[in-house]
């Protein structure tokens, strides 16, 4: 969860002003006032590249490839140096046949049936991710929606309702009828007189009986109209035999766990919000895409060991990670997109106050396990068409897949997408005894789970050597100290990826980011 | 919006005995205490059909085609006759080239562009209709994610914002703020006390503040982290200028409009929630694909003039809408599925009690209006993909369509969905004016609607003379009195369709009545 300090708005026109001079400046203040989604207005225009001038980029996740792209487009010559035996960087799916190798060694071998796939970093899109949703178009990835909200996925909370695992529509229902019900009890006992007018207090007893389904006492009771919203013992039906018959309502004491409320918020977030998309077939279909988009200017297998520069341009030193062969790569710029776990290991020829920044930015790790299970066990016996269950378990939260619905075969589920402290106790398992602890936990929630499952996959963000983490970690100091040294421009070089923005984990972070990053580059470059 | 009165669980299970026998009394128990999203439990088991039994079906509407395609799986001889040039009923989907004929003569050509279309009645499948999922997937139907609930939609009442609309993230935001703000203003003036115990409160208030996402003072204000959830002035982006700016909360007064919080609540009612689908193409992929399975048992263009029965046989007499000619049917039984506004003009050779029940039951419209717009300009230029927008103006919504995303070319919305009495209202226009006032009161939520339009096409569903209303609008009071001998068995003889259910009007409601009726109505046969 992403928390803001806020600045005055004065202090931050002031920053911008500094940092992007007058035009910047206008652009942020035509800006304010307006609930703009996106900061995306386009693809940079990059008009009057030098004829020969030459780039070379760090890195081909989707910072770099979206800087080979463009930069390529305006005019520069332009060479990429990947580490990896693929582009993509963590925009990408695994399959049956691939190797996943870690730091430690331990190499896991997929047995997902053709057709399945896992996404071990970013899976969806957010609508107002508008960047990318620009380069999907203009690559034509086919997407499709991501089911993002579903009120037949569960809550489980070790501490509430006995453990037992609620469906999403129960506790949302519940925690509204309760909240409105005190809400109208204090409202009626008149405790808050001194702070609304009367005219406001009729109008909000009225919300709190509608949208809280209160009853003609103002009550969040057991009938059939809140069972309408939380689901009904025996649903309406046809004929005979037709008639409903209410659910219980739970009690105040469960409805206030914080799984609870928690997850009822957590689809109000901006990047959790509805109407969300994936790729059809994987999310490295949008790496692949871009991939196309430059074939035969990325060198794989290449191993950054130290970036130089002087008044002319810039040296990049490399290794050949299959034949061992050093060389050197040469050109009149660079934009370096390689995460800082790794470019922090580097040498590089940057002022003092950027080492500084590459040095001082903690990240964050991540563990997500597939699971591929025999069968669609939870759409054909629970109902449940994509979308999320949520727990207070290491595993955070099961995801299943919002494509192929209603097909026979085999499925892969999300069993385990765990951050903060439990990323880490994931990672010191070997893949089986993660895959073994996500199909425990998962249990909780489906008692098919065991007797379906297939095989799986647990990929620990900590341990992929070509990474180490999964994404940056801000906190608001930092960004005081060192934001503006890590992104400005530094001689002939600049950086770019996630850690260059204010979005954080995702992917259009990394294309914001290279937008602005190519952008203030060429400008240098023009002006030079 | 359906409202229920609680019946006592006791009662319910005496009526439920009463009515279904032993065996329906001790499914219904079972299913007591189990939150069950369906009373479908599989297609109908219908063994022993007598050779040569001949069932004869009226209306081809999905409960209509249900009957036909279970009975004669089971053995029946079966037909059905069909008033209309098409088999579906309200199971349809308009598309350029077809004639909408009204019952003052009215006729409208629709324009639509290929592949585009408008589903004037059911367009949308809640996860938990699973007799409809069951045959979808039995017929091979093809189904895509409807988009139901989407954060960039708008809300508009003319009494809030001054009559400006607001983001769906906004109002939710601003709605649960202020409503945690006020309860957590309550508790800690201990207005609550005598209520709520001490452990309670505590975790109250840390609902409060975490869900309500309110300030170190408990207030529901304006800053980063509640425009991380409602939308930011300027929102994050990446580089030097990546810094997000806050936006404005509203005050309490505005998000207590009814139609913010009816909207919040609306989703979360059981037929509003999501996982939603539809098929691809249009819902009539549906009614086809029944229609595909009973080749050469539907007749088409046959007006029922008259139902008789006596101890061997029912005989139906109808009239060829297109030549005119009077011909008779006759067959073992009948399954009539024809709408009740219908039906009550048709003699029929029914009980006493039956036949007030047919005569008894109100029905409600709805117009529906379909306006093609030259491009999806709601996705283009706001980021809004599927979902709705609603208003307290008369068209009441305008949906945006759930396929064919990010697509160039024109594109249907749903530009009204009217009911009670704005339907009439709707259907008191011409088609010319009706569209007009679509565009007119859209055009509150998007600026470029009538630059846009393109052509239109208004389903005043009053108006269509092979139905002239909707669907059943049951009253509690009418269901005490009629419901059950509307249902009953009348000698050989049953009703089915949606007016036959607690569920109303949706496509689930006429197959699990026609499901019912089928198989009291072989256990009927089977017996004589």
């Amino acid at each position: 969860m992403i928390e803001f300090e806020t600045p005055s708005r004065r202090a931050l026109l002031t920053a911008i002003g500094k940092a992007g001079g007058t035009l910047a400046l206008y652009q942020a203040m035509t800006a304010l006032g307006h609930a703009a989604p996106t900061q995306f207005s386009g693809p940079p225009k990059l008009a009057g590249a030098k004829p020969g001038a030459s780039v070379i980029i760090l890195g081909s996740g989707l910072a770099g490839m979206a800087a080979a792209y463009e930069m390529s487009k305006a005019g520069y010559k332009v060479t990429i140096l990947e580490y990896q035996d693929r582009p993509g960087g963590r925009n990408y799916s695994v399959r049956g046949g691939d190797v996943i190798k870690e730091t430690s060694g331990t190499v896991q071998h997929v047995r997902f049936a053709p057709g399945n796939y896992l996404n071990p970093g970013p899976w969806r899109i957010p609508y107002h991710h508008q960047a990318l949703l620009h380069y999907c178009q203009e690559f034509g990835v086919a997407l499709e929606p991501f089911v993002q909200i579903n009120h037949a996925g569960y809550i489980h909370s070790a501490d509430a309702y006995g453990g037992k695992p609620q469906r999403f529509a129960e506790v949302s229902t519940d925690f509204k009828g309760h909240v409105a019900e005190l809400l109208a009890k204090a409202v009626n006992k008149n405790a808050l007189d001194d702070t609304i007018t009367k005219e406001d207090k009729d109008k909000l007893l009225e919300a709190m009986r509608g949208w809280g389904v209160l009853d003609k006492n103002m009550a969040y009771t057991s009938n059939l109209r809140t069972s309408a919203q939380r689901g009904f013992d025996r649903p309406p039906g046809g004929g005979v035999n037709g008639a409903p018959t209410p659910s219980e309502v739970a009690g105040l004491t469960d409805v206030l766990d914080p799984r609870v409320w928690q997850t009822l918020g957590l689809y109000l977030n901006t990047t959790m919000q509805t109407t969300m998309f994936q790729p059809v077939g994987g999310i490295d279909m949008i790496g692949k895409a871009f991939a196309k988009k430059l074939a035969g200017k990325i060198r794989l297998n290449s191993k950054v060991t130290k970036i130089a520069q002087d008044d002319a341009s810039v040296t990049v030193d490399y290794e050949d990670v299959v034949t061992g062969k050093k060389a050197q790569a040469k050109a009149d710029f660079c934009v370096c997109t390689i995460p800082l776990p790794i470019l922090s290991q580097i040498e590089v020829q940057v002022s003092n106050a950027k080492q500084a920044a590459i040095n001082s930015l903690p990240y964050q790790s991540s563990c997500k396990i597939g699971l591929e299970m025999k069968r669609r066990f939870w759409e054909q016996d629970e109902q449940i068409y994509g979308g999320h269950s949520f727990t207070t378990q290491s595993i955070s939260q099961l995801s299943y897949p919002s494509t192929g619905f209603f097909k026979p075969g085999p499925a892969v589920v999300l069993g385990a997408y765990a951050g903060g402290a439990a990323a880490y106790q994931f990672a010191g398992m070997t893949p089986e005894e993660r895959i073994e602890t996500a199909l425990n936990q998962g249990s909780v929630f489906h008692k098919q789970y065991r007797e379906e499952f297939s095989n799986g996959v647990a990929v620990a963000w900590s341990r992929l050597p070509w990474i180490t983490a999964c994404a940056s970690s801000w906190t608001d100091d930092l960004r005081k100290t060192h934001y503006q040294d890590l992104v400005s421009v530094d001689g002939r070089v600049v950086l770019a990826g996630e850690h260059c923005s204010y979005i954080g984990a995702w992917m259009e972070a990394a294309l914001l980011s290279s937008i602005d990053a190519i952008s203030r580059l060429h400008q240098r470059a023009v002006a030079a």
